[in-house]
């Protein structure tokens, strides 16, 4: 490992519904280029795309007085809600598996009075803009479109991928040595979380850089498309969070109750 | 911002008890300067540094015999546990506030047969290192400590800040206008995780390289050591996952057949 380069270029104008995405960003890719050769696409290079410009470009944005219907639409499962004065906040996991507060709609960076949606398949948006940099550049990235989500036990948000082509989103180093030459057991590290972070750190929330590079990660980049940022969604069995604290241990009590109360009732008791 | 460049010197030898750790890191990052004078520690650097090396130093190193009962002296709350075919997996919330499998003790990296625990004050681990910068280079840098987790939701490991002196660990963005002239409602950010997970990327796992400098991001150094790690801790009132959803639901059940169980007695029906 030489050294990780993160950049985001300027100069991408706002992006509008139907906008042709990948050639917007192949030009500023191009503009950017020629006034920094050395940062022209060159194979091995990250792309990392917020996910914004992409569901502006799909024309994903509703009226900001249709945003609890548009949560409601996105939505798969609620794991929780909080109460709070300017009303009540859902986490939920939605249609791509991302658990998150409001489904990932989200107000900021729209126009006034809307808001946006996540993209509908962020996987086949980055496998465009991959296929857009080959044919354009001639060279194999990797591509990830990110989003901003919290985390329990933690303040603040970070970046995560919810989409990804031509990239190892998860590094599997279990079995390679450690350094007293043991074989690492436990550690998967979820690399394409990791350079979502680190492109956050360049393009910012509000700058008008939507599009980071990324340098000296070749490692990651693979030949095919891969599996995708759907691989890093851990759902079913695997979550051990499935519902917020309140509400399964409101489950938990509302189902000893019914089963009391059917207990009660076969003793004759009248439900108390 | 221009560019984030990250690097990680190699050349560090085994840290072993009792260690003058700032020492030796001034020692390494000296000698990578002498290769790379481009890379002598700067004002705004970041230097971030796995919690391993910072254990070891400190010998935070039990017999792996002894890893349960460590784990449990770790331990401040259980929030989850998991039964597996080679035992059971604690999440805990642990004396720095993280909540962690295991509470943190790891396996990995360390002598056969020993466990290492996480420093004592990692917080002040990173004042040190500071200080210990600032007296050998004369410049201002930001230091995190680093170590590894989970996450809910999201397969993999992700590094995060566990220790922090003389930076920014959240950003917060509120306020500040988006492309749109509206102010930001919603965002802080929590840059040092992100930090934090960028130089993973270089340091990885295993090749001796414990520390990374991240240049480019001079904005989150502060002048005094700041609010450490611990401002990235999220616990109490605003944990909506304090519990795993099965250890919530138990509970819920078991409160109300305890209540079940008294309303029946109070009725005069024996026990079911």
């Amino acid at each position: 490992m030489a050294e990780l380069r993160v950049w985001a270029p300027a100069g991408l104008r706002e992006v509008v519904p139907g906008d042709d995405l990948v050639g917007l960003l192949v030009g500023l890719l191009r503009a950017d280029a020629r006034e920094r050769p050395d940062r022209a696409p060159a194979d091995g290079d990250l792309l990392v795309l917020t996910s914004k410009v992409v569901s502006k470009a799909e024309g994903r944005v509703v009226a900001a007085d249709d945003r609890e219907q548009a949560i409601s639409d996105e939505t798969v499962r609620v794991v929780a809600t909080r109460e709070h004065p300017g009303g009540v906040t859902r986490i939920v996991e939605n249609r791509l598996g991302l658990v998150m507060a409001a489904a990932g709609v989200d107000a900021s960076n729209t126009p006034e009075g809307t808001v946006l949606l996540l993209p509908l398949d962020p996987d086949a948006s980055a496998r465009a803009l991959r296929a857009g940099v080959a044919a354009a550049f001639g060279v194999r990235v990797g591509v990830l479109v990110t989003d901003t989500a919290g985390r329990p036990w933690r303040e603040g948000v970070t970046d995560i991928a919810i989409g990804a082509a031509g990239v190892h989103v998860l590094n599997d180093l279990r079995g390679q040595p450690d350094s007293f030459g043991r074989p690492l057991t436990m550690t998967v590290a979820a690399v394409a979380d990791e350079v979502a972070a680190a492109a956050e750190l360049v393009k910012g929330k509000s700058d008008g850089r939507p599009l980071a590079v990324v340098r000296g990660l070749a490692h990651l980049v693979v030949d095919g498309d891969g599996p995708g940022a759907r691989a890093l969604v851990r759902t079913g069995e695997q979550d051990m969070f499935r519902q917020g604290s309140a509400e399964a241990y409101a489950q938990g009590w509302k189902d000893a109750a019914d089963q009391a109360s059917t207990t009660r009732a076969d003793w004759g008791v009248e439900p108390g």
